[in-house]
């Protein structure tokens, strides 16, 4: 028999609890490793907070369902840490794979619809898009730096390539983009904590 | 100095980063218990999911928005467990000023937009409130089902407070209500995990 709508619903949503148990390479402030869930929670609530910040107008209710979604596809994918390369590389294949099988789960009409969602944040090329992506990257920079810029020195993560990542952050807003290279990124280069490979724009680095 | 606007959204975007840390009374499907984040990011999803289900149109951002925020008193004020019933009577004074001090640190506006759609859930008299809490039941009771009835079990849980409880979920969607009593608690119900001690809608228990 086949399932239900209901049915198929509750199942992508039990299906999705599996969101909890995927590590990031960010750290709380308990200093224990965020997962998924709970980054996908914040960087969403964070979206309704500064919306005013963006740099287009954006749908926040779009904006907050992709923040929402746009890690499910790690339950088999896993997560692909920014600063990996190689990984990210692989990781596209690997995500469609796993997008087509999880929103397979819910009746067709809401798949597609959660499909193309998550397809639109990766693409990263409309308003709530590149907000999204804003976001995704404010949030852990904003644990990164209250936990002493901890993950960066482990990762000996040069200003180089925060600043290529951070291209992203300014696509979406560039009130916040400077807000977090002012705030929170140049105290970390400042005191060694990002390898110093790069200038730092909105600094007296020039000067350098 | 005055904090800037910027500055007072970031020192609230950090402090509810502890709701990471607060324990609930329900299992993941991996066994571990669940937090607040994770239970906040997973209700708003499935509200997201589920809205086609409500009893009365809502406006689901807000729906949303209300469950993103709708645990962060918790920060201070604690978890209290759904059929803590002393628990239950102390937490509205915690958890007012809880939510005065924690939304307090945002903007003025922006704060007094938070605290009041958090009075506007705990009312429980809107249609976003009361979807919003239809997801609050909805979530768990899928968790504690998928989890083989253990928490009820653990905590010797009779049918009477569930039904009790749910009168919050039949408020928000009939649909849902009918189908988490036919699938979810009935289930419980009858391997014993659940106390029989009253009546279950939608099923032949009248007949006993």
């Amino acid at each position: 028999m086949e399932k239900s709508r209901i049915d198929k619903q509750m199942a992508f949503a039990l299906e999705i609890d599996k969101e909890k148990e995927i590590k990031r390479q960010t750290r709380k402030t308990n200093t224990e490793m965020e997962n998924d869930a709970e980054h996908a929670w914040h960087a969403a609530l964070m979206a309704i907070l500064l919306s005013e910040y963006a740099n287009e107008k954006i749908d926040v209710l779009k904006t907050v369902t992709m923040l929402l979604i746009h890690d499910v596809v790690e339950i088999d994918a896993g997560d692909t840490y920014a600063y990996d390369e190689q990984g990210q590389k692989s990781a596209a294949d690997r995500e469609m794979k796993a997008a087509k099988r999880i929103y397979g789960l819910l009746p067709e009409d809401q798949g597609k619809k959660l499909l193309n969602l998550w397809m639109e944040f990766e693409a990263n090329e409309s308003a709530e898009a590149k907000f999204a992506h804003c976001m995704d990257n404010v949030q852990p920079v904003m644990l990164n730096a209250a936990d002493g810029g901890y993950m960066w020195k482990k990762n000996s993560i040069p200003l180089s390539k925060i600043l290529k990542r951070q291209e992203n952050t300014k696509k979406g807003s560039e009130v916040l983009y400077k807000y977090i290279l002012e705030n929170f990124i140049s105290k970390n280069v400042e005191n060694g904590n990002i390898i110093h490979d790069s200038v730092l724009p909105y600094s007296h680095d020039s000067d350098k």
